[in-house]
């Protein structure tokens, strides 16, 4: 192991703002949770419902909000958000592996492909004609980046990526491994028995500052580009269908499914698996819980829902079988209505 | 860029058949939509709601039904199906990118593999022993293609596609990035407390025609082979158990699950995210609903659907709740009825 | 083809126990369904309800349960749990494909990574820094093992399975094309409008004997490990988020998503497609059917299930109207009650 670089207090404040109190001089190496953390830790305290971890946690000192001031004795940092002052105090103490400027020779890059000095390209990768990789970039083993593709600068490809011919990636973007983008959108077109194939001509365009979890598929567009906003964080084992668009800074968790052609607005959460029909329209802020299918577009900011709610399996058995009789349980209860001379309302 | 290659209007619909109305001289250079299309663009019509959209366009001719004849004056190519049709014209005017014929040096040909001279294997991709490749095949970057497997003539595989051994994939297939066919399925025998492994000894066998998505798997069968019908059309992130067969030109959506045994006809549609039980049985002709869970045989043709409609958080807890308690309503129903002197029908 | 090697019946019986009726000389060279076996295969009866397939099956030999003794004339082993006699005499008809001992020269390993000299490390296959390959190890084409990460003895990992640096396999393992362990996992904090990443410095540790099927992602812990348990199975296409904990000998089908820090019991059973929210608890022995969603801890074992029960699309769009009025008409059936004079008893 490395000898991994510490930080005082006095040098995390000057460097990420928030009130010190305590000794400045106290040296953090690694962030930890209240419970497991040990001496040279910084903790942090985000929810009041863990209050009482603060007595017995052994951290050198807890990042807190402005409001604990007073909870507690350890040395520790105010400010206002302490869950994203945790996130950067964890990105000063961890910063990302790096790799050595080149190019490994068992990789193979074409030679007109423009490759930045600084940046890293790893064994059995292969870098496609008129390929553009920036400055800082690693790109890493065994991926693939298609013809006249570009990645923007401090781009990290990690393993076994595969990115097709006409894509553009942002600056700072995280691709994890088994990632493919620009692959064919499902395009198919009925003649007679058979399907012919649509060829998908468009492109992917992808944001600075995108996250892409691994094993996620990003489809190249039919005619004009599959789009991905600035901030974006998806997940692992995501797909999103041809000409799909995603607003800055959406969030999308593992699973989801977004069919062609659907705009989703900005600072969007999907909830894991839940999965969104082609060519609607979700409006900026909305959230969508787990499991939930999102069949017509939401025009309005909130959080939308639906899904079975599980019980043991006899009860679903039960309940299930009366639900494919719902149509008739209100036809029944119509009928007790109007026997009992008023008729209750049933909203549209 | 290189310079694209254009078609007549009369080189087209000699081609392609169809009824030219206007000047067979104009030169088509690419495929758009009505909206965004140029001088040199072709575009269609699909669907009566998009003629607005003719009055607008800059698109230097049309393909439309017979039935459009005369709704608009510009050039214009009249078929049967415009939608097939504009899928033919976009494979005329976008030929898949080819590859040079002959082994890459960094690829890794096992000595008893028989790859077609006019066969290309590109960088970093590994043949093992006995595996055939057939005429004009591409194989990608990073493809492994295992001990006795065959892949037909004019077949694709994108880059980092991984073929386990004795698996049979016929012409004209393209197989997209991250696809994996021919690993073990699921098989386990419960013994005492622990999971004892069942070998998977059947293989996969793969019509001609098919497109297959990326990051779709396909296991190898049990005993005998895991079967995919000519024509099917898979799209991405699909599972494909062992022993499944799905029959000739059935298109399946992104992230549908089909389990073990089960056994889907032709000419079916699956949407996205569905999901099929195992060893079960779906007649030709069938669509399943995006989101639904089919959980036994469908004997007949139709559209079959089941997922719990979506609504507002606060709406879905509130019928979420009920939907836990139906059973009990429908025992409340009965004896209202019984009071009320009449037993309103429940039907089976 | 290779010869096949093959067993007596009377060998057999010497190495995995049971009682053998019948010629111990008999020849068996390969498992078949009782239906498409012919001589020389072995054949086996779990369910009583194929027994009419006996008849006329053309197996040489039968595995069956004590009970059955009689219900064939046919040489046949009697044991306990025939299904896993079967996997037995299945693996030893049908051992894994040997690979050769040493290193492919087209793969790349770090002169710090500690490779056993019986291991096999294929071609374009990738050990980073200090990584370490146990005893009779396979590493696939193309796959890539990150620093420090280390691999138990007799594990295989098929062509392109991705792990990152600081994780754990245990001995015995499978692990199947496209897999990927150890990306980030989902760890983002809000800062104002934007999303900042949370470094995640947890790995993986996989415990011995566990499969892990094709594309499925196992995600490194945020600060403590992600655990897989001894006897695990994991089939294709499983997300497996940062921090969750799973038990000995659970099995997971296909397609399910196990949301971050969910703790997962022993012997537990995940059907197909089925979700699990996060930092919730599964007691041990506990089956969640297929497509369900669980929302809170299960503590009781037992069976749990939530899915909509499809139908044909126009019956499913009418009582999924009412099931977004149920609210109401629970309401309507109240107003009813009251009326009646007596209400009747919902359950909470």
């Amino acid at each position: 192991m490395e000898k991994r670089k510490a930080y005082t207090l006095g040098q995390i404040v000057r460097q990420l703002g928030g009130e010190l109190i305590g000794d400045a001089r106290i040296r953090i190496h690694q962030v930890a949770a209240l419970e497991s953390a040990q001496a040279g830790n910084i903790s942090f305290l985000v929810q009041a419902r863990y209050i009482a971890q603060l007595k017995n946690t052994a951290a050198s000192a807890v990042i807190m909000g402005l409001e604990s001031r007073d909870a507690t004795a350890l040395p520790r940092i105010l400010c206002k958000n302490p869950h994203a002052y945790y996130a950067a105090v964890a990105g000063l103490l961890n910063p990302p592996a790096q790799e050595r400027p080149g190019i490994h020779k068992s990789a193979v890059v074409d030679k007109s492909a423009r490759v930045a000095k600084t940046a890293h390209v790893g064994p059995c990768a292969v870098i496609a004609k008129g390929a553009r990789i920036g400055a800082n970039c690693i790109v890493g083993a065994g991926c693939f980046v298609g013809k006249d593709s570009s990645i923007g600068a401090d781009t990290r490809l990690y393993a076994n990526v595969t990115i097709y011919q006409n894509c553009r990636l942002g600056d700072r973007c995280i691709v994890h491994a088994g990632v493919v983008i620009g692959a064919d959108g499902f395009g198919i077109a009925k003649d007679g028995a058979i399907w012919k194939k649509i060829p998908q001509i468009g492109g992917v365009t992808i944001g600075d500052d995108v996250e892409v979890g691994a094993n996620t598929t990003i489809d190249r567009g039919a005619l004009d580009d599959t789009l991905i906003g600035n901030g974006v964080k998806l997940d692992n084992q995501i797909q999103i269908a041809h000409n799909v668009s995603i607003g800055d800074n959406t969030a999308i968790a593992a699973c989801v499914g977004i069919a062609g052609s659907a705009k989703i607005g900005k600072n969007c959460a999907l909830g894991g698996a839940s999965m969104i029909y082609g060519h609607i329209t979700i409006a900026d802020n909305v959230s969508v819980s787990a499991g939930t299918l999102i069949m017509k577009s939401l025009e309005e900011p909130g959080t939308y829902t639906g899904v079975f709610p599980f019980s043991s399996h006899q009860r679903w058995l039960k309940n299930a079988t009366h639900l494919r009789q719902l149509d008739e349980l209100v036809k029944r209860v119509r009928v007790l209505e109007s026997r009992s001379g008023k008729t209750g309302k049933e909203q549209p």
